[in-house]
C-alpha cells in the first residue's frame, strides 16, 4: 500500500481522484475526491462534504482549501479499512 | 465540472465573474462574484454578503479580502447542486 | 464599479483619497479616509474611527495599521449603496 | 497634516520625536516618543507608559517593541485634536 | 542509542520504518510507522491512529501530517523503554 | 539616555551587560542580564527571573529566548527611573 | 558561566551532551540531554521528560521537538545553582 512515498507529498499524488479525509485545525472535517495539491498543500476537492462523526454536515462541492489551515490528510481507503484492530 | 484543474488556483481561475462562497478562520462566510486573486489568495469580491446560516446578516459591498485569513473558498454553483445527496 | 480590477490590490488603488472600512482579526472595525498601502497590506488612513454596529465608538485620527490584522477591506460608499437588496 | 504620505512607513518617519500611540495585540496600549523603527515595524520608544481608558497603568520607560505584536500606530497630536466630532 | 544525531532531523532519518509519537498543537496524539519526511517536518505515517492515555481512539490509516502542528516526535521504542525510572 | 538609537536593534546593542525587563505574549515578565541577540531578537539572558507583580517567581538561570514569543524588552534602569511622575 | 555567548545559539552549543529544561508555548515542560539543534532552534533531546511543578509527569524518551513552539531554554544546572537569592 505504502509502495513508492518518499517524499510526503508522494502520499497526495497518489491520491489524486481518489476520496480522501482532511482534518482542519477549527477540527472540522472535510471528505472529497483529491482534484489538485500544490507544494503549500493548498488543495481541490471535488464533491466535498464536510463530516462529523461519520455524518454528513453538509456538502460544499467543489472546494479550494488553503493548506495552513491543514492538520492531517488521510486517503479514505485506508481509514476504512484500518478500523480497530 | 472539474475540467481543467491541474493546480488548485485553477479553481479561483474558473470561477471568475462567478458568484463563490468564502469561510474566514473566524468562522464568518462571505459570498460574493470573484473578480480578482493573486497567488497568496488575497481576493477582491464584488457585492459581497456576509452569511450565516443561509441567512445575509449584512452587505459590504466590493471587498478586498485577505488570503491568510481564508479556509477554504467554493463556487456558490456546486453548493446548490450538491446538496445533501 | 469594477471596471480596473484585475489584481486585489487594484481595489486598494481605486480607493486612495476615499473612506474604507477595515475589519480587523480582533472584529474590530475602524473607517477612515485610505492615504497610502503596501503590498503586505499596511495601510494608513486619515481621520480614523473606530466602529461598532454603527456607532462611533472613539476617534483615532491618523493610523498606521499593520496588514496582518486585517481581515478585509471596503470601500465606505459600496456598503452604503448595497445595503440588504 | 497628512502631507507627505506615500507609503505607510512614511507616517512613522513624520512621527520621530513626537509622542504616538500603539495599540498591540493583547489589547494593551503604549504612548510614548518614537526614536526609531525598521521595516518590520519594530519599534523603539521613549519615556513609554502603558495606558488603559486614559489613565496611566505603569511606566516602562525606553522600550523595544516587537512589530509582530501591534495592530496600529496613531500620533498623539491627531488623536486629541479630533476626539468624536 | 543517540548514534549519529548530528542534527535533529537525523532522528527522523533513523526513524523511518518504525513506529513514532507525534504530539500535535492541539494536543492530539498520532502514533504510526515512519515512512517519509522533509525539511519543514511534513511527515507520511502508514498504519496511524489516534491515541489519548494509551488508548487507541481511532484508526486514520496512511495519513499527511503538516509539520507546522506538529510539536515533537519521539521514536515508539524509546518511550517504552524509559517509563519512569 | 536615548543617544544613539537609530535603528530599534540599538536599543538592545546599548543594553547588553544591563539588566532588562522582557514581556513575553504569554504575559509572563522576566528580568536578566542582557548577554547577546541576534536580528530574530532571539536572546540570551543571564540570571534570569520571572517576576510577576514585581516579585520574583521563580529563578531560572541563564537562558535562550525565542524571539518571536517577545513583545517588549526595556531596559531596567529606565523602568526604575520613571516610576510613574 | 556565561564565557563565550557572543550569538544567543552560543547557548545552544555550550549545553550539547547537558541536560536543558525547556519550555514550550502550551506552558508544558521538558527537560533532557540536548544532542542536536539547528538555527531553526529544532532541537533533539534524549531521555526526555515532561516535568510540571518540579514532578516527572511521564518520560518520552529520544525526542525531536519543532523550534516555533519553543519559549525558552535553560541549561539545568544554572537553574538548580540559582534557585531564589
Amino acid at each position: 500500500m505504502v509502495n513508492g512515498i518518499e517524499r510526503p507529498l508522494d502520499l497526495l499524488n497518489n491520491s489524486k481522484g481518489k476520496e480522501i479525509l482532511v482534518h482542519l485545525r477549527n477540527d472540522r472535517q472535510l471528505v472529497g475526491t483529491l482534484l489538485a495539491f500544490d507544494i503549500h498543500v493548498n488543495i481541490v476537492l471535488d464533491n466535498a462534504k464536510e463530516v462529523s462523526d461519520g455524518e454528513v454536515k453538509r456538502s460544499i462541492g467543489l472546494t479550494f482549501l488553503r493548506g495552513d489551515t491543514i492538520v492531517f490528510i488521510s486517503p479514505a481507503s485506508t481509514i476504512a479499512s484500518e478500523k480497530k484492530e
